[in-house]
């Protein structure tokens, strides 16, 4: 047995003395359960840069310090533990710290706890791999807090302008730029970052399944083949707030009316497009009293159509939104908060890691992901681990213990591949 | 000029030099323009026991110290401001401090700042009244932090269950037992007060007018007539959290698509019912991500029916919410928070007040107030003062200053009658 930071032949163990930390990555996720819990949602709440996250980001960079890591946080949040000497040609794995409210304890933990499972498992076989490795935790992949997803992996590679993503605000009036400073962060240097994105040789992220594709299947682990085109728009009606008991129903330009029929739209619009998702799970209502008509309603829309037809649909839901509010005599404005192309992950390496694998499935995703985001700059590859309810986004999101290590075996499995 | 506690000869004045302050209502109200301003909303948002109400309680207090009346807070939060010995057969006046979210600055502060100004000017007229005159300002008139409206009246008159009251609970999860012990009263002695309730004779409200009556009448000033029938009902629809991506349209049980639809039979049904009022101005999906199909979405009717129609029509609402529920196989739970019977005020003490005031006109609302909850207990009036916007609880409500000081002078008049 060797001591943390030691290239010999290892051994992985859990919590030896003076020895390198191995945990198993279902160990790992229970080293975190309790943080960032929603006692009122349910599940967790861990948005960027909070105090739950934060708290996730000094345990990941306990367990790279003890796997003899050097953990570096990029221009832009990004957090990166290198194994050797970073540079081109790296081979990187991870995921994300951060959920949605009320989200799962899978979604982005279980690449991370995955990640640092496989690095502790190739130390334990010994060697030094031929090409530096890095396992990566990306910022803000929910968009949970500023409302654009993968907003990490976007500003690295350039796919929202620095300038508009500073200006970006949580739903507190707080900036993006505001909660980076706080986090030690320059707000000035936030951007694309062609040095750090130059140096992925190819990136690889495994991520718990996020609907029913692998029980179907009857397979614990898949390779990732397409993420379908996504996007984020905000619509607001206004109207005019006033009294609910002295204002007759006449007399009312009520912004509520409009945002419930565009809910029903959302739906009825989708439901004639082949494979189309479109939801509408946040709407807020200001002021938001009982007995008051609200002034305004902020609804959030996210649509997902395979192939090139979101913005068709977006319009079509648009044009519905504007009928209604026009009826009650409310305005409408309608903004684009992201919007990301359908993206299919490298042949190549599909291929490769399928092979490897022993000829695991293919699984195309509705779930955008910071490997989609990286795919059209650098070979990138997913990794889904089966999820037996089905869900995601909620407390009820799950794998089981002998998939999780199923998972990250296949993915120490893929980075020593790649590191030769 | 005699000192504070004097009951002799007194001037009104601004500010004079150790003598009595008797600013006018107007002025009185720039003094809190800049307490609980809500930047998010615009307009005010104080709740009960929070720091903004708490800072206008205190101003309140100051106030009446300077008129020499005596200030007490009852078991449930109210505040009374006594000139005199406080028994029975007391003439007593007063409106509230809180607001909604984002209301204006008139609803509640104008009949308070009206109350202080009429005190001070029955001291200028001199002598001293024949009965206790007291001030009172209620409790959580607007149901703002813990969902009932006129909470402190309520819980005076016994018209809810103390432990029920004590249980309910804000949005932050706080009971209002807790935001009572933190605010210095003792939650066991929440409840039913018969000796507060029997001291007062006559209960006498000034409140700017929460519609267009006045405009319409040519009025400064009306007597109230009639309250209608009011209550509020929680609505909970629970489906399935899950990905906004990974989910197919088929296999959602998605709680906002039955919410939009009550959203738009509230207004249908109501719309079918004479001079009915119904509203949701408070709609909250949870967990309210984006990226997320919501698992919950919880929403707040505000219901008004003239007569006795209110629950025939929320019967109606909620049998379409069922329907729209089932249809998305969601459950559905509808809670009554509150409900009040049409009230109509004295009919003798009206037209008493309305041949004082000159015959100023008559004038029903479809607003609750205090006034109602003490009316089927003590003989209880309401004076409206003019709204030329017609909007309320909103930062475009509005008194002009002519308007404010006629108001004050009405309820001037009004309490030497009464005190006689």
């Amino acid at each position: 047995m060797t001591g943390a930071g030691s290239e010999g032949h290892l051994h992985c163990v859990q919590r030896s003395e003076g020895g390198l930390h191995c945990p198993s990555a279902s160990a790992l996720l229970a080293e975190i359960a309790d943080i960032g819990c929603d006692r009122r949602r349910g599940g967790y709440s861990r948005h960027v840069f909070d105090g739950a996250e934060r708290e996730l980001r000094g345990w990941f960079a306990d367990h790279a310090a003890r796997l003899g890591l050097d953990t570096e946080t990029d221009r832009n949040g990004n957090v990166w533990a290198w194994w050797g000497t970073p540079g081109p040609g790296a081979v990187v794995t991870g995921s994300h710290l951060d959920s949605v409210p009320g989200g799962g304890a899978f979604d982005g933990p279980l690449g991370v706890a995955s990640a640092l499972t496989a690095v502790g498992a190739l130390r334990a076989r010994g060697g030094t791999p031929a090409r530096p490795l890095a396992v990566v935790v990306f910022a803000e992949e929910e968009g949970g807090r500023f409302g654009v997803p993968c907003l990490g992996s976007r500003l690295l590679t350039g796919a929202i302008d620095a300038e508009a993503a500073r200006n970006l605000r949580d739903p507190e009036g707080v900036t993006f730029a505001e909660a980076a400073r706080a986090a030690g962060l320059d707000p000035a240097r936030i951007g694309p970052d062609p040095e750090a994105l130059g140096r992925i040789g190819t990136f690889v992220e495994l991520h718990v399944e996020q609907g029913r594709g692998l029980i179907d299947l009857g397979s614990p682990v898949a390779v990732g083949s397409t993420v379908i085109a996504h996007g984020r728009w905000r619509f607001t009606f206004t109207g005019q707030g006033n009294h609910a008991g002295a204002t007759p129903l006449s007399d009312r330009r009520d912004p509520m009316l409009p945002a419930a029929a565009t809910v029903a739209a959302v739906r009825r619009l989708a439901a004639g497009v082949p494979d189309a998702r479109a939801t509408v799970g946040r709407l807020v209502p200001s002021p938001g009293g009982t007995n008051v008509i609200a002034s305004t309603v902020d609804l959030w829309l996210d649509a997902r159509v395979p192939g090139g037809g979101t913005q068709a649909l977006v319009d079509d839901i648009t044009a519905a939104a504007r009928a209604a509010a026009a009826d009650e005599g409310c305005a409408l404005t309608v903004r684009q908060e992201s919007c990301s192309d359908t993206v299919a992950f490298d042949d190549r390496l599909r291929a490769e890691l399928g092979g490897l694998l022993g000829g695991v499935p293919e699984l195309a995703t509705g779930a955008g992901h910071d490997a989609a985001i990286l795919a059209p700059h650098v070979p990138s590859a997913m990794l889904y681990v089966r999820n037996p309810t089905g869900v995601s986004h909620a407390p009820e999101e799950h794998a089981e213990p002998a998939d999780v290590e199923r998972g990250a075996a296949a993915l120490t499995d893929v980075l020593e591949h790649l590191c030769r």
